[in-house]
């Protein structure tokens, strides 16, 4: 009796009387919406405008409606291959002459592709298994419990989950610290990264910027007047492992004599750490203020897509379990335990994770680790002997420079800039060769831009110290 | 001169005078945290007791050190390649007995497994290119072009992105609804999805939950009540658009017009619509109350993985763009543009939903539509036949149902659960071959638990209806 309606044929029986197929919607395509086209076309690539939902529709794959004969011409078929094929020649080429964000574009995950066919999703917290099976909490808890030892604390004492980006580890961190001090206050460097200002505002907290050394680190001398200035109310601190723009590195052990010469008990404050990029770079670096929970701190964070390398974005937070307990009262009358900012959560993440630790452990990260340091200090000094002003922070590979004066430059290298500074972050990826052609090309480019003298090098005195700095003014 | 470090000797000569290689440690690796063994083991899979940070400890996989001579020998290689298989084979059962979570876990990306090599990320606003070259934002256009389409929004009057999934849709929705208002009051039904009153928590937002029909729907009549009681304040307002556990979807047109009659004009209130599944299919249904941004609807989002289907959760997000002008106004200054929930977005997920929106078009989603309809209606009769409580209301393809008595078969087909009652999805992957599968175990297992009269099935009266419910006392 039964049948499959796929089958054709007989189905009609297996259908309820009041069923009325014809109840979906005969012709659902919705009208064309003309588009302006003033709007959409007559923007250049060139011409950064910067004009909110417009620039990237002069570029954008439309989506098309199949012919009633595609499946059998193979038209649309061989549309999409041809878009794909164009589009993955484009991201080798940009791969390639990539050097300003702090993603590692080296990894290889073919081993992988097995998994791809699967709708792979933690949903819900990482250590309570949730009815739906297609999951992968035994990567997600090993990869976990790595980072708990990495940052001391015992695996029946943190609590922690694979987040979707750097952003969310702090945005959750800083939640934390709200429901552990509803009226803390939050303090952060200017130089900190804008996620923690985005989450001031959306978690309506009050928000006190410190001042920073040329460094980039915090400046614990303005951090006090601060402190002092609002010692009434509990603080939430957010310290940065590495900044975005000049991977400065704050100096916990510092932040936190701060806090108690300031009269800030260790159940007056909550720490954040931003370990972004550097968070799991700096446990190999010798010299470097060590994060570790046995210290006063709260949480910690750390992406998973930049020192580690992986196809999309994700990171790392691990806090106290005690906090999250605390969190998860409240939260359960919600919903069935949801201590994450995101309920649904990408299951591949935490493989990839979890597949490279494998490979690599603890010795590879530290050959990397190595590898990068030493490159981006071949690249600093290269910098300063072609008379181009750069600083580099000690515990960091992070190359920071004058910004070209060329923004098809710029571009083309995919350097992040702010001011009259660009970056570029030495990744396992970047090899001496790769900064040689960089180098090359900039001093070629530099002689032509500067080559009349009525352009000159910006000074950048401000954001590297005059000792850096090679400007005319200043060399 | 210059030589690469990783070709061995000759490499000195390139490093600063200053720096000093062996300022990497040299032993990072952490000792072994000991695990209380009592915490560790002892708790089977079958023992639900959740305790936060401790269940899925016992099942997770460790991450190792990798030995000196794996290169050599293979068997850090062998070894991981050897759970990877394990797991495949577990993904595929779990992925053929699953019925509870509204996934489409039917879809063939092979075409796409090309682009995994790539990190891909479309990290800030997906109308403005960032300095990163490796994104898809061409891709991402192209499919938030399609959804405008769909919700009646001209290109140039829409702002939107890809989200992680369905909970970042509404907790952007809300974040824009509330910065349009600021002192606002957030309306949600009590069957709105947990991520809603998340928002309200983490955003400070004052919250008055709605009561709700039988079918799941909101009760405009106590939505008139509860407006009237804070008519002072602007409403920001949730509309479901498909609830989790029942698939209601309320009656946008209701919601504007209890609005309307209770004095709310159209610049005092904001609606955000949470489509989670139902946004997407409810277009190809007849009768369907229609979401259009031609009415006064400030966003909507949906789940990419849902409907659609997605290796990794995803979501679309679609808001006026006056309200993102507005918005941005004030986040300008602490970032370059920053108008999402997240910084880096994963880049492969626009390619995913592309891929398959230009496969499917619009026909092929009226299509899909049609079929899981009918599989529902199909699966509900049969429940009924069968003496079995059920219930599917009329715009939906979910079906819910008496919870199972075994939490065993609960957990085998994935079922979700909520007091009483299950509910079971009909997506795309679900055939009817499937469901009778699933219907004839299920009348097997029944006629164990129920068979000596001594437990009986519960009475679910309260959440279908006396109509839908075959307990001893109403059939």
């Amino acid at each position: 009796m039964v049948r499959s309606v796929e089958n054709g044929g007989g189905a009609v029986e297996i259908l309820p009387d009041h069923f009325d197929p014809t109840a979906v919607v005969p012709e659902p395509l919705p009208k064309v919406v003309e588009s302006d086209a003033e709007l959409v076309n007559g923007k250049s690539n060139g011409d950064r405008e910067i004009v909110l939902g417009r620039n990237v529709h002069t570029t954008c794959l439309e989506v098309t409606e199949p012919d009633a004969d595609d499946d059998f011409t193979g038209d649309k078929d061989a549309f999409m291959a041809s878009v794909l094929a164009r589009y993955r020649k484009s991201l080798l080429e940009r791969t390639k002459h990539h050097l300003g964000y702090p993603y590692n574009l080296d990894f290889d995950y073919g081993a992988l592709a097995q998994l791809q066919h699967f709708s792979i999703n933690n949903l819900g917290d990482p250590f309570i298994e949730s009815n739906y099976g297609v999951h992968s909490r035994q990567f997600e808890v090993g990869v976990l419990d790595w980072f708990a030892r990495l940052w001391e604390i015992e695996k029946d004492e943190y609590w922690g989950y694979i987040t979707n980006c750097g952003t969310e580890g702090n945005l959750h961190g800083i939640l934390v610290g709200r429901e552990v001090f509803p009226d803390g206050i939050l303090y952060a460097s200017r130089e900190t990264h804008y996620s923690v200002f985005k989450a001031a505002r959306m978690y309506r907290m009050e928000c006190v910027k410190v001042d920073t050394l040329v460094s980039g680190e915090i400046d614990c001398a303005d951090f006090k007047v601060k402190l002092l200035a609002h010692k009434d109310k509990p603080a939430i601190i957010n310290v940065n492992i590495g900044t975005t723009v000049k991977g400065a590195v704050d100096d916990l052990d510092l932040v936190i004599q701060t806090l108690e010469e300031s009269g800030f008990t260790h159940d007056r404050f909550y720490i954040h750490c931003d370990g972004a990029l550097f968070g799991l770079m700096m446990p190999f670096v010798k010299r470097a203020p060590k994060v570790s929970f046995k210290k006063p701190i709260g949480s910690v964070s750390v992406s998973g897509h930049k020192f580690v390398g992986c196809p999309m974005p994700c990171g790392v937070q691990i806090t106290r379990l005690e906090h999250i307990n605390a969190l998860s009262r409240d939260v359960e009358y919600l919903a069935s335990r949801d201590a994450t900012i995101m309920g649904s959560r990408n299951g591949h993440a935490p493989i990839f994770l979890w597949y490279t630790l494998n490979r690599k452990g603890y010795k590879g990260f530290q050959k990397e680790v190595q590898k990068c340091l030493r490159n981006a200090h071949y690249l600093k000094d290269r910098l300063l002997d072609a008379g181009i002003s750069a600083m580099l922070n000690e515990l960091s590979s992070t190359v920071v420079f004058e910004r070209p004066w060329d923004e098809e430059f710029v571009r083309r290298w995919q350097l992040a800039c702010q001011g009259n500074i660009a970056h570029v972050v030495v990744m396992p990826n970047v090899t001496i060769d790769k900064l040689d052609d960089f180098l090359n090309e900039l001093v070629e480019k530099r002689s032509t831009w500067y080559q009349d003298g009525k352009v000159k090098p910006p000074c950048i005195a401000t954001e590297v110290g005059s000792e850096n700095c090679l400007c005319t003014l200043h060399k």
